[in-house]
Order: structure tokens, then sequence, then C-alpha cells
């Protein structure tokens, strides 16, 4: 079934060019256009069947389109929306794939409503360390959690269609509100990867190489591209610095524990870790 | 080429299970005895061929025996010590295949001389959140890393020969002094699991759900076994401090340069940690 007309993807990486293998295989739109800055990226994915078409001009590339899909970094989104929202045609649906949402959300929700367009935040758990088109792959949401964040300005059937296309994709949508979106991924996704880089630079340089599996995965994030971070650490500021107040709490206690040689208790705290990591 | 005639693992677990079947897939030795304390993985180990026979009896296990090998967490290492090198034969060897390093060969190296045993600590870097004798696997230690960690009073012939041994069951040797061991160990393997351990204890239990493949992997480590891992954190303990402090520092900065909305620093901070993690 055809959910919309024309589809554009910005930011054609890891999740948009996913979004273009899926949307292509499932075929959910007539035409799936890609906005491009580089010639290359752009003809390996025309090539690769991730769009039908590219585009080099940011208006040209949304003016006729039904579902125009924002799939870069948080700040590049901030940066481009005016211009995108305003080369929209009324009553056209713009959503984001972004990893926070709260100032997305409100930002987005009210340059489109002055132009008629209806905006809708989302956000897929798909992402990866990896990045980039060679990445894509068409199967890429199929049983990820996908969140749909309204607030009470979206417009309801806007939300329904998007949900219709998340599901089609393969998703499981949860429908929740930014600020709890950002407050929940804060601790279960930003904390992780915060975690993960302060790890690695903690290291010292001459150690690094007995390294086991141990390091190896607890610090995979830590590969993670490093201008997305830092847009997720600016854009979800407040909840992240919470998070990683409750975690120092967490580790100052575990370190009393060790300093006073609290063996049952240590015994207790490894135990509680172990049964909620078995139980992820 | 038999290395000796009669070999015998304490503590058939996930590391002792591993090298019984190693050794009797290489034939490196003409018979070798675990020692157990339940009937039933006794039989399992028999039946999987990880073991010729089993034994119920401390001492009668010991006593005939060329190579000793503890493969029990530390506490239980330091528990039995006494009695397995009153039971051991003079000249015989004992190693130990612990996380931590000093605190062991500081131990049991003077037991052992006393009676003229060969006491040599080794650390095969294989050790994984699983544990038990199910996960065994005659090829876990091939191009593993294992630290041998004389003393100035270890013997030559006894480190000769079991680098040979460890070499013949496919590790990579790496001879250290056993304090820089757990020095690097305290970095490399420890930190990582208390800041696992830390993670999952910091993350609300109704968030859990909404954990991707991002918490997993970087706490993967909070499965491993709670006894383990409260001996190592007792027995490296000053180590395990000092990495802990040094990782606070490093997140403490990170904060301080989120708190700050310090862009440009979080983008090279984030940069350094991907360059680092990237060439593991």
């Amino acid at each position: 079934m055809k959910l919309f007309n024309k589809i554009t993807i910005i930011g054609v990486g890891l999740i948009g060019g996913s979004i273009g293998l899926a949307v292509k295989n499932k075929k959910l739109a007539k035409q799936v256009t890609g906005f491009f800055r580089r010639k290359q990226s752009a003809q390996k994915a025309i090539r690769n069947k991730i769009v039908d078409c590219a585009s080099f001009d940011l208006t040209q590339a949304v003016k006729d389109t039904d579902l125009v899909i924002l799939a870069t970094p948080v700040e590049a989104i901030k940066n481009i929306s005016r211009r995108v929202v305003n080369s929209m045609k009324p009553g056209a649906i713009l959503i984001d794939v972004g990893s926070t949402k709260k100032e997305i959300v409100g930002l987005l929700g009210k340059l489109a409503e002055k132009r008629d367009i209806c905006f809708v935040g989302t956000h897929p758990l798909a992402g990866s360390e990896k990045s980039g088109l060679a990445f894509a792959k068409k199967n890429l949401f199929i049983q990820a959690i996908c969140f749909i964040t309204p607030d009470k300005g979206t417009n309801k059937e806007a939300i329904l269609k998007i949900e219709r296309f998340w599901k089609q994709l393969g998703a499981k949508v949860v429908l929740i509100n930014p600020a709890i979106h950002d407050h929940i991924l804060a601790q279960v996704s930003h904390l992780p990867h915060m975690i993960a880089f302060a790890l690695i630079n903690s290291v010292p340089d001459n150690h690094l190489k007995f390294s086991g599996s141990g390091l190896q995965d607890t610090t995979r994030l830590a590969s993670s591209p490093a201008d997305i971070w830092r847009d997720i650490a600016l854009s979800n500021r407040k909840e992240i610095l919470l998070s990683i107040k409750n975690f120092k709490e967490n580790l100052i206690y575990l370190e009393g524990l060790i300093n006073r040689k609290e063996s049952r208790k240590l015994t207790h705290y490894f135990t509680k870790a172990k049964n909620r990591r078995d139980n992820l």
C-alpha cells in the first residue's frame, strides 16, 4: 500500500539510508528523493537503490513532497528546519529521527504549525556506532522500538499516519511525551555513551594493547560519530547531567564498599547487577 | 609431546574445564584429574572428556601430580592453598589462573617454597561473563594473551615449562611482574567490570525495557559471577580504587564540558575517544 506519493529524505546516512531501502523494498511510496551535498554519495545511493532520485537543492528537494524525513544530526536539523518548512507544501508531513526530542519537537512543532505543515517527532532505536550510507540495511527497523513523541499541538491524523509508516517498516511503535522520552533515553542510551567515551579516554595509551573483549564491548559505543553525540549531549543536556550524577552516586557507593572491604555488601551489589543485566 | 604425566585441575569451571579439554585434545598429559565437590559435575566433566578421572578428596587429588592448576575464585585459592601445597609431592609445579596476581604470588610463592613446590602465577585473558563447566571450550586460549607473573623467588625451569604449557594451549605468553600485572588489569579489565555493575544498577527498573543494544553491550560484563568479582575487587583493591578515581576525573571533566555547553571541546573529547576505541 502506498502511504505517500513522494518521500524526501534529508541526511541519507545509516538511518536515512535504511529508511530509503525499507520504503522502496515495501513499496510504501511512489518516489523516494534524497537530498545530498556530494555527488558521490548521491550516485552511491541511487546505485544501491536507497533513493530513486537525488537533489542538491533543499527547496527543490522538499517542495512537492508528502513526507519529509530529517535524518541529520540534531544541530543540522535545527539549522535547516526553517528553510525546509518554508519550502514544503501545506498539509505535508515532516518528521525527524533524532535521538533527543523535547527541544526538536518544541522548535519544529511551532515552525511547522505556522506554515500548515504537520510535524511529528520520531526516534527509532536502531542507531549504532557505525554511521553512513554504507551501513544502511533494509531490515534495520524490524522489531526495533520506534518512539513517536507528539505534544498537544501535534496533528492527530499525522500521528496515525506516521504510526502506520513505522509499523510498516517493521518497528514496534511506542507513543510517548517528548520530555519523558528524553528522560528515559538519557539513562538507557545517552548515559552508556558518555560512560564509554570517558572509560576509553581514562585508560592509559600503553595499556590498551592488553585489552580483551571486556573493555572492547564496554566501550563499543565510543566509536560513535563525535558530531552526532556532541549534538545529543547539548540537546539533552539537563537529563544527561542528571543521569551522570545518578551514575556517579552508584559508582561512589561501590567505591566505598571496596574501600571498606565490605565483602557481603559487594556480593549483594554484584548479584543485583547480574540479575538486572541477565533480565535485559 | 607430553609435558606432564599427571595434571590436576581444582575448580573445573569455564577456565579449568577449558584447560582440561585443551590438554586432552593436545595430549599434553598422560592423565588429567579433576577435583570436584559434587558428583553431578564430576560425571558431566568425565562424560564431556574434560577430565579423565574425578576426585572428591583434595589430598588424594594432588598428591602424585606433576602440575596442579588452581582455577577457583581468588578467595578459594587462598583458603585451600595450604592444604594443596602440603599434599603435593616435592618438585611438582603449582599454578593458578586468577585475575589478580600480586597477593596470590606473594602468598603461594612463600607457602610453596617451604615445601619445595614450584609456584608460578598465570592469568589467561579468556574469562567471560559466562561461567561454569557448560561453557568450557577446547579452543578458549587460542590467540588469547596469557600473563605469567614470576617474582624473584620463582623457579626458572618451572617458568619455562609453564610458558611452554600455555603456548601449547595456543596462548600468546606475556611475562610480567605481578604488581604491574595488577596495575594494568585494574584498568583494562577490573575497571570496565566495576563500571558495568554500577551502570546497570543506576538505571531505574521501569526504564530497562527501553534499552537497546547500546546499554546491553556496555553492561555485558555485569552478568559476570558475583563471587569471582567480589574476590577480585578485594584482592586488587588499591589498584581498582585508583582506576575508579582516574575514571571519575575523566567523567567529571566530560560532565563539565556538557554543563558549560563547550561544543568544540566536546567534539574533541568524543573524537579522541572514537580514535582510541577504533584502534583497539
